[in-house]
């Protein structure tokens, strides 16, 4: 059976509501980030980069979210979470995911995670205090640019969707007024009101 | 015909490495950072993020490396970039580049482009200070668990592959003793050797 280990509050949610949306059966292993279980030597032959998610499966392990959401989608045909019919329809699903991953959610990590990229506690504070503008950026161009709408593909509803509400968890937090991208808005209060969102919140919050 | 927008020393190489091992018939068009190119008008047009690469197909444009680099391989089944047979074994692929435009890039990209994160020009130093650790915490994961030899996902050569060695030319100048990561210079070393990587290399330095 599929297991997902997660932490709440971070990006794991996103492989968690796509388990949801696929009607898998799946169990998850919380990793508590306050006792800095993600260092264990337990969690470290799991996942050798000590950060969630990661996904076990009869394969193997699989990391990073964008190859967890394609395989979930792809292990759940019935549930159609991505084209795979269409190359070139799916390869925009990944790079829209990729953009999440390797912008988005970067930016936002110089709000919590400074200390990846910088020891000196004033460098810290200087790329925490820029947050609003490199995050907000992203938003605005997704706003504009790539959230098609209603989805964010367009119509159908793929696994690039709970990726993107996840983020916007923490739009706020991130000192971005939610006025300035209300399309993004309107997807997160869209996704809010789905049973599978709400349960992999309330599993995650427990 | 497709067409790759590329500026010299960055990850746009990937690509145009996976088009040469391919076999695709394909233009290249050079966008010149120096005269800030990426933000003319004309090429937002294309991709509006205002960066490179972005490859342009007879169905669309699509960008992000990881998207790009699968979409090359599935264009071109012959040439067997990836293991599309195997949908974990495809996620697998994936899941190795999104950690490289997610981590390894994103560590690297504190050398030279700190002011996406950062204003203040201490901080921006600090960062830099700090890019052999971080880079070099990435290189050492891919060292040990990453990389399976001789390629990447091991036996098959793959659109991996192409994406590791062009991070791979900036070990030096991101401060990294090559001498502690054998594995990923002989990965290099062999990578410089196919006639592919030499012709796009070529191609992007004339």
């Amino acid at each position: 059976m599929i297991k997902l280990y997660y932490a709440p509050h971070t990006c794991s949610l996103a492989s968690h509501i796509a388990l949801e949306e696929a009607g898998a059966e799946y169990s998850t292993v919380r990793i508590d980030f306050a006792a800095n279980e993600q260092r264990t030597s337990e969690y470290l032959a799991i996942n050798p980069k000590g950060r969630v998610p990661a996904l076990v499966t009869d394969r193997g392990i699989l990391t990073e979210s964008p190859a967890m959401l394609a395989i979930i989608a792809q292990s759940f045909p019935q549930a159609r979470l991505a084209p795979f019919d269409d190359p070139f329809a799916f390869a925009q699903v990944q790079a829209f995911n990729s953009y999440l991953c390797s912008t988005l959610h970067v930016a936002h990590a110089h709000h919590m995670r400074g200390h990846r990229w910088a020891d000196d506690p004033s460098a810290i504070r200087e790329m925490r205090r820029k947050v609003p503008e490199a995050v907000g950026a992203c938003y605005d161009l997704i706003e504009r640019d790539m959230l098609k709408g209603p989805w964010v593909i367009g119509d159908a509803y793929t696994i690039c969707d709970p990726y993107l509400f996840t983020f916007a968890q923490w739009i706020e937090d991130d000192g971005i007024d939610p006025s300035r991208i209300p399309r993004v808005i309107d997807h997160r209060n869209r996704m809010s009101t789905r049973k599978t969102v709400r349960k992999a919140i309330a599993d995650e919050l427990r």
